[in-house]
């Protein structure tokens, strides 16, 4: 008896692993795994922001379009957000940043050094906010790290137009195999670029080589 | 005993259980997770077109860099391509188009309108080679699909100057939740930008329509 048993419990065992061999998708997800497309339709991001707000906006509400799910992902951040991206003039996205900035969140900002004065960019009004630090370096990415472990990559820059008229996507995920890579690329980015190890010339020194 | 050696069992399948569940990594990896970071050191990618070439190229040989791996990714198609790319500059991987649509495999490309006409673009040179079909969009992807299951996406352009000289990011997967929508998003910009659905105006139209 005490052979069956062991048998058929060895047997059991082994059909649950050959159904998960065949159909992975069917007993478990795994981590975070999101895609989501742009252009996406206008509707209220105040809601992500001020959920109380007695002054509701207008534009429709409780709809979950892609870009109120890339807001809520930055939102999402309860530890830290580092942020590679190419151009960023939206003021959402850029509501967003401030909004962790204000509860104290540690925020670390990569972007193009020629996209940083375009009209509209929002970096000095995230670095007039004080304690977010940011560098510049030529680059072509648009990736966040939330919290360490969420990463968010795609094709779409930080702009309105981008959000609301190009075609682009973004995916979100929590795969360590995808998401660890982008980490080591953004800590190898910020050693090379940050604003604290860089030596900026003083006005003296400006002058200075002003008449040289 | 019989009691002892299912209860016995059921433990060891309960430990396994919690180990896949605290250490999934260390089990299994899954489909296919990669990432690639951009620019890439300068090899030779003749090798990949014409492995047993007599004359090899100076190049660096035996070198697996970001640009060789993409490489490796798009010959690897076996049954269908289908790409979705803003520009498209880049000489070899306008080669590994071309080596493929040679074997016979269905290409699909669909290009940014205001790109196709660049210097340099490859788009002439594989609609000139017949059967590869593509189209134009206004868009700002950068993503391919091979095989109907292997997703490359990311933040790389398809030129010279992304590859050697940019910060970009490429990653490929065969994750269902990330490829799927990505066929489905190819396919809804396939169907509205198809070349063979769209009227093109004859030659007789265009005369008519500048008497008017």
């Amino acid at each position: 008896f005490s052979l069956y048993s062991v048998a058929l419990t060895l047997i059991v065992e082994w059909l649950g692993w050959l159904f998960c061999r065949l159909w992975p998708r069917k007993i478990s997800r795994g981590p975070l795994k999101e895609v989501f497309f742009f252009p996406t339709e206008v509707a209220c991001t105040e809601r992500l922001f001020t959920p109380d707000s007695p002054f509701p906006c207008p534009l429709p509400h409780n709809v979950n379009t892609s870009f109120t799910r890339l807001l809520g992902h930055i939102l999402s951040a309860s530890s830290s957000l580092d942020l590679c991206v190419f151009a960023f003039t939206n003021l959402d996205l850029s509501w967003a940043v401030l909004a962790l900035h204000t509860r104290g969140i540690p925020i670390r900002i990569l972007t193009d050094m020629d996209y940083t004065l375009i009209t509209g960019s929002q970096i000095g009004a995230i670095r007039r906010a004080g304690r977010c630090d940011s560098g510049t370096v030529h680059m072509h990415h648009m990736f966040a790290v939330v919290d360490g472990r969420r990463l968010i990559t795609g094709s779409l820059n930080w702009t309105l137009t981008a959000i609301h008229s190009n075609k682009e996507n973004i995916l979100a995920t929590e795969e360590p195999d995808l998401v660890l890579p982008f980490i080591t690329e953004f800590q190898m980015l910020w050693v090379v670029n940050d604003p604290a190890r860089k030596h900026l010339p003083s006005i003296a020194e400006k002058t200075a080589s002003l008449v040289q």
